[in-house]
């Protein structure tokens, strides 16, 4: 088989939420709400599977929740988009990302990689033929060195996969940072792909702003978002992305080869999720905010360092030194005498992570919040 | 761009459709009934999405679908399986393909793959590194020319790729010919990935027969199936495969980089439709039957030469030689002069293809079908 897909084990989330359903502890690792999603847009999903929305839609994406997302990006960001020729469809941010890899590297390219970095990001791209070049951000502030950054763009550079809001980090990049990557991208005649699924889930006053926003960016950047993360329904693998209209076809056909296309029940629904108020997506950010403060504020009465964080459904526990267990140990214990699962950072390293850190998920209801601080009180 | 990506055009079922969508002409071009699929599966989908059923299931797939594939194959063709160590829950069949196809598939391998061929199954191929090696099968009858197929089997041989019952060509491949295919992949120690999305849409006796349930096949062969082919729902996107234990992990890793996983209400779904009693199955395709027969009858009358088919939603017809036009051409002005879209066959092949074959699709409703055929019959 092949070799590029033989070398590590399952990815960490579906280990860690086994565990979970398997020792009935409380799951903080895996990033999925513990809802199910807005009434709403669950019952006009319901409606559009009775209705006529059952057989393939176009390639791309039913044309009402192509013509959302461009108009999400206009009144969010004023990124004006053409949906006909901008937009595409894809069965969740993950496939998103597969086929904007895919249309972009080939055997040769050079993607840069801000590590920690999510677990399937250096895998496709090697899979493409690519070499990943990691950019690594430290600890508790994760600012971007600015000269590795710079020395990691050459003549090979095909583009740069950059994550804000930051998994597993929380970092928000700031614009003066968004503002170097996009001088770096023009300089060097390169692209940018962006997963930022967690737009919606910013803290305390920081703002997403999206790198396609920049001036000169439009030309060069794959905007990915995803109505799991931002309608709370991660199982409908609904994804979207907006790139400039020399890209479509080329992404068009990787997405072909890849899914062909996305239930249409499922993209009408998340057509209508997209057009509710501002107060929606408010409420969404400021809900996740007293979350992550209710959960930040119990870890540390269990004796928890919580790093400072501004986004996503994530924050970072920092292990004291001396502790004598590796994150992964320490994971694996803390299952087994608090009953509450957390991620270890070092997943999110291609090589040679950091043991100090893991990952807490606060998209939870308040209840099942204050049960794992509770245990973790208890068992500190 | 990535080259191998930005060579062909947009695939024709989605120009066809398309154009169907623009001009109002009968689409019988995508496979893709006009139906809205079995009102019990669907009131279950609706079920599921309010109850439980939005966030990320388990990676490989809900439980109660992997179970229900692994009792069909055992209920349909004797076949034994472990749910789970053995089935992948996929987002439709063409995932399921490109999941296969990267998990074998290493740059320097070859796989063998029988023309005409969906317009996927080389592309894939060539995006994991791999060389397709084309046996090219004759119309009308399609049969395997053994001394061809022998020839294209070497050691550089990763896999054969086997449709059946076949799209374009409604072949349903013999017991004798898979034989010689199983002895061929046992003895140059291969594997085959078989494509039977069809699976229950055979016609006139003839029994699909899975190559995994040959001897000496089931540690050999990715059996591939479909909910939107077996519950005429192509818009889901559920599909599942079926494999030797010592490949899940591989396909299992490329499954994570694609898509993750599926969408957990359509699953239960399909799950419930999976174990659905034999007379559904069977009404599925004598249905289909009674359809193929309808449309071949109303083409035979609009002076069109109909192959002959035993399986899928499809049948060839043959132009008259010295028509003066390509296949491409006479579907075009066919949705010109009589509006009704049809495919050129020739976009099942890699390169020199015949141009005298196009592809009607007969998964509609008899209204529908009927309408069709009048309009044929008038601008003969
Ligand atoms: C698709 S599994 C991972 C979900 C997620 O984004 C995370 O937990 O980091
Ligand atoms: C996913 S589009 C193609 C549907 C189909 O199988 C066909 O028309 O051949």
């Amino acid at each position: 088989t092949n070799p590029l897909l033989n070398v590590s084990g399952t990815t960490i989330f579906e280990v860690m939420s086994r565990l979970a359903r398997e020792t009935g502890a409380l799951n903080l690792g895996q990033g999925f709400p513990d809802g199910n999603g807005p009434e709403d847009v669950v019952a006009r999903a319901q409606v559009t599977l009775a209705d006529r929305a059952n057989q393939y839609p176009p390639m791309l994406g039913v044309p009402e929740l192509r013509q959302a997302v461009a108009a999400h990006n206009k009144r969010f960001y004023g990124i004006d988009v053409d949906w006909q020729t901008q937009v595409v469809v894809t069965s969740g941010a993950t496939e998103a990302l597969a086929a904007s890899i895919f249309a972009l590297v080939a055997p040769g390219d050079e993607v840069i990689l801000f590590e920690p970095l999510y677990d399937t990001y250096a895998p496709v791209v090697r899979q493409a033929g690519g070499t990943p070049r990691f950019v690594r951000l430290e600890a508790p502030d994760w600012a971007i060195p600015e000269d590795k950054l710079r020395a990691a763009f050459g003549p090979k550079t095909k583009a740069i996969l950059l994550n804000t809001p930051m998994n597993p980090t929380g970092k928000v990049f700031s614009r003066a940072e968004l503002q170097l990557i996009a001088d770096l991208v023009q300089a060097h005649d390169t692209y940018a792909i962006c997963d930022e699924v967690y737009e919606h889930l910013t803290f305390a006053g920081k703002q997403h702003v999206p790198l396609m926003s920049l001036p000169g960016m439009a030309e060069r950047t794959i905007r990915i978002g995803s109505a799991g993360k931002t309608f709370s329904l991660t199982g409908w693998k609904v994804g979207y992305l907006t790139c400039p209209p020399q890209l479509t076809a080329t992404i068009g056909k990787a997405h072909q080869l890849l899914t062909f296309t996305t239930p249409p029940n499922l993209q009408h629904a998340v057509a209508y999720g997209l057009e509710k108020d501002a107060a929606y997506f408010e409420t969404l950010g400021s809900d996740m905010a007293a979350k992550r403060e209710r959960l930040a504020r119990g870890l540390t009465a269990a004796g928890f360092k919580v790093l400072p964080g501004d986004g996503t459904y994530f924050l970072i526990c920092e292990l004291e030194p001396g502790i004598g267990l590796s994150d992964s140990e320490f994971c694996l214990k803390q299952i087994e005498t608090a009953g509450v699962v957390a991620i270890p950072v070092s997943a999110f390293y291609d090589s040679a992570p950091p043991t100090n850190l893991i990952r807490f998920c606060f998209c939870k209801s308040d209840g099942m919040l204050d049960q794992a601080i509770e245990r973790l009180v208890k068992h500190a």
